[in-house]
């Protein structure tokens, strides 16, 4: 078995060595560019962890592992554009960089190329391993499309938004995981164990962001603290604030919500004391802690060695616990 | 065997029947608008006429034939962006009547959905197929990319125009084409020829277009005629007459493309009588006809019986011979 050093080495330098054309240049540079950019490469590790996990080939697990990685940039890519950020991993985004033409255009390709290195599985498997990651791929555009709305919405519920995270987020863990057991060969009763793992350690995971985003030490989190507050994204955090104030204290946060005069540290400030008085990050973490034992429990099901399964375990831990 | 007419209804009546996801509606609603919206079919159904030469089964081609009718649709919703092309047939955009947002996310959907289509495939011809859909979705992005390219390019060559074209426009006939040739069970050998005679035909398609929109009788063409001068598009007629122009000649013509106060159908008048001067409609037909021939002459070299060419090779002829 591979440790996940090992494993994100791997990715690594499969990124590194993968050579794009050199023509048309406004087409592949873009790519090689968001490719290179870093990140975790979490959703690959994973994809390789679950070849892993049932003593499959890893070896034939690198081009659909790639293939989820270029997924997901391609995601990263369009989503910058309609998101309008200026900056993506602390550099500019594609649009900004070149032009939206080029990002929406670049980013066709990228999504051709993952399909491209995800057809490279087995024949056998080849049709279940695409159905999946058509599914997935349905999923992520549905949930950055709700997502979207919620900026506009009068009313989101914890409902709304915890359907929105599993599909925006959570059902790539849960793909990436289910194609990396196909290819080791798993039957399909522990396929669908580890896409259940995925998918509620996506969901734990994108709520310990919401978490980190008003709680995270500034020092490690990278990003600015409180950058959903000053921007009245409707986090887990916010929603649920919303729904438990009593009448003055819903009055009190939605004047903050509506006040544009008031400056970013003081609107974090002000908002943060209000999830303090609310209980929101104990709530919180419960509800990411309740996500991270459904999705251990989905691993403890599976029925392959309890020893191989400890890398995934160590992983779902470390992402539960981590700090940015 | 199948008639055109019959093939076509064959796609119109899928069109019809293709049930979306009602939610998120943003996502779907704009699909369906523009898969309603009409247009020739001419790609599926090729498809599906490729899978009748070689007497295969029509059923089983129906869903790859709607999976390149969508990819299809798919390039032109993202390509409207990026033009910022208010219409399409006539009717609004999807970026224009929702928003440039919805309009890259659907498009996005939409091409998993055509993907989806795709594997339906039997398993065994699953991988070649998707290997052709790929290779030409790549191509068509690239064709997009060079063409936008050529909006800000000082000199492009008529071997510029004609990869661009073949790359934007004939790689998907040829694809389509061979998609519906492996689903017939054709030997790869009839399959690539297949593929040329949808490639050069494609070509000679596009090189019409040219003609057309320049020589198009305005009572038959269905748009304004004269649309690519006022533009100022580098089309085969441009290109051809800048190379061909005598230093007078070239400095009149530029005169023309620089001159933003002229009336459009004064433009139109002005840049058609130095195309005619040239004798570019000729030379452009002759190029065309080359194309045709080249096409025809693939067709010709496939082992079937002639008979169940004839189809095809009508379809050929109306393509060359339309006046929209």
């Amino acid at each position: 078995m591979h440790n996940i050093p090992q494993l994100q080495k791997i990715i690594e330098n499969a990124v590194k060595e993968t050579q794009y054309p050199n023509h048309p240049k406004e087409l592949y540079q873009p790519i090689a560019y968001l490719m290179g950019l870093g990140g975790k490469r979490l959703r690959p590790a994973l994809l390789l962890m679950a070849t892993d996990l049932f003593a499959g080939d890893i070896k034939k697990a690198i081009s659909p592992a790639m293939a989820i990685e270029t997924f997901h940039n391609f995601t990263l890519m369009h989503d910058d554009i309609m998101d309008k950020a200026p900056l993506r991993r602390g550099q500019p985004t594609v649009h900004a960089k070149w032009s939206e033409s080029v990002a929406i255009l670049a980013g066709d390709v990228m999504f051709v190329e993952a399909f491209k290195l995800m057809i490279q599985v087995d024949a056998h498997i080849l049709p279940k391993v695409l159905s999946v990651f058509n599914d997935t791929a349905v999923g992520v555009c549905e949930g950055q499309q709700i997502d979207m709305n919620f900026e506009t919405a009068s009313k989101v519920t914890i409902a709304d938004y915890l359907e929105m995270i599993r599909l925006k987020t959570a059902v790539l863990l849960g793909g990436a995981l289910k194609i990396g057991a196909l290819i080791g060969n798993a039957n399909i009763a522990d396929a669908d164990k580890l896409y259940d793992f995925g998918l509620n350690l996506g969901i734990a995971f994108q709520l310990q962001d919401d978490i980190l985003d008003v709680y995270g030490d500034p020092e490690k989190f990278g990003k600015q603290v409180g950058g959903d507050i000053i921007s009245n994204k409707k986090t887990f955090l916010l929603i649920k604030a919303l729904e438990l104030a009593d009448a003055q204290t819903l009055s009190e946060l939605n004047s903050y919500l509506e006040n544009h005069t008031i400056s970013p540290s003081e609107k974090v400030i002000a908002v943060t004391a209000i999830f303090n008085k609310l209980n929101i990050k104990t709530i919180a973490e419960a509800q990411m802690m309740k996500y991270a034992e459904t999705s251990l429990k989905a691993l403890n099901d599976i029925k392959v060695k309890e020893d191989r399964k400890l890398i995934l375990k160590d992983f779902a831990e470390r992402l539960i616990e981590r700090e940015n």
